[in-house]
């Protein structure tokens, strides 16, 4: 699904970007979701454990990042650059609380990715001039996976905000699901990003499946 | 106070160790703290905040590098490598529940110095074999100072830690005082780190001042 296969550091088609939200799994198996949201067409997996030790952390996504890497799908580590630079991830995202973007991005190897939440136009025209690999705004809509629950900025804004970023994928966050994910392509992300309605599903590589064919087919019409 | 003084990685002179953590603070300059700390007498100053953001912990350490490397003490950053490595500081410290010390040594530049919280023979043991620069070993006394008090060791351990750890720099730490550091030094601490005894004094100067009278007597003796 990336325009080229062999360079991470090309543009990204970040289409459906899954994150495995530690804190929303029941006792499934983090391997078993990769492999499910991979299967169902994941175009990138982020690993979000808030709750977790470094150390935890370090050790979970050194065991995971073998799977992504079986699938040539780039893996981001969410908030810790030193985790990512540890386990040389494909990618860090980082929060509007974390390192700086220059900072993170001078102690990042060329090859590694560096994504953004941004929950404003401000705030994404503000990371632009930094030059990140993709862009998140949201959230989009009401979100459970947050505990500290952003603004609802509604899919209005999308637009306006994909002006504002140019070539720089715009990956829309927050409560994107089946129901309303063409609404949210048609309004001008060039892709989502979802953590419950992957992870939290009967069936996650089904739910992938479906939120990807309904981005490509929004992104025809 | 440092063997030598040109060289951050000579062996350190770790006997007053000063911890100057947010938590602690009544509305005092953290600037102030570090001078006045300086001042008395410390070999080390460690920044810690648990609670702030990194982008909030960044820009202060930022802003208070100058002020150590002014006078030529080393400064350390709690728990973030990527921060440490983001501000180019002396040091890291690490827990028990970070990053690993090998995972860290690796990604830090040669100068950087690192220092590792353990609280048992079993850990302070371990830890030798990733060659940090100097052991933190606590908590000696009761503290204040930690959200999650650790167990309290006593000063009995502290001789056969010692004894584990060789050359490296033993620094004891957990409530250590004017009123209990000799005792600390004559058990076999090469050093001792301080928080409360230092930060919430009336004259952080004048205490400082006196745990290195009484570190300096103690070594003597």
């Amino acid at each position: 699904v990336r325009v080229d296969s062999n360079a991470h550091k090309s543009r990204l088609l970040l289409e459906l970007y899954v994150i495995i939200d530690e804190g929303l799994l029941g006792g499934q198996s983090v391997n078993d979701l990769i492999e499910d949201a991979i299967r169902g067409g994941a175009d990138a997996i982020q690993y979000r454990a808030k709750r977790l030790s470094k150390k935890q952390y370090h050790e979970k996504a050194l065991s995971l990042l073998p799977i992504t890497r079986y699938h040539n799908v780039p893996f981001f580590v969410n908030d810790h650059l030193d985790i990512a630079l540890a386990i040389s991830s494909d990618g860090v995202h980082l929060g509007q609380n974390d390192l700086p973007l220059p900072e993170a991005r001078r102690l990042m190897p060329d090859r590694m990715m560096l994504g953004v939440s941004t929950h404003s136009l401000a705030e994404a025209s503000k990371a632009v001039k930094d030059g990140p690999d993709y862009i998140a705004i949201g959230s989009v809509f009401p979100t459970t996976t947050k505990e500290n629950p952003e603004a609802i900025i509604g899919t209005e804004l999308i637009r306006s905000v994909k002006n504002a970023v140019g070539e720089i994928p715009l990956v829309a966050i927050g409560g994107i699901n089946v129901g309303n994910v063409a609404e949210v392509i048609r309004s001008g992300a060039d892709g989502v990003a979802v953590a419950s309605a992957v992870v939290r599903s009967a069936s996650p590589s089904t739910a992938a499946k479906e939120l990807k064919r309904q981005i490509l087919a929004a992104r025809k019409s």
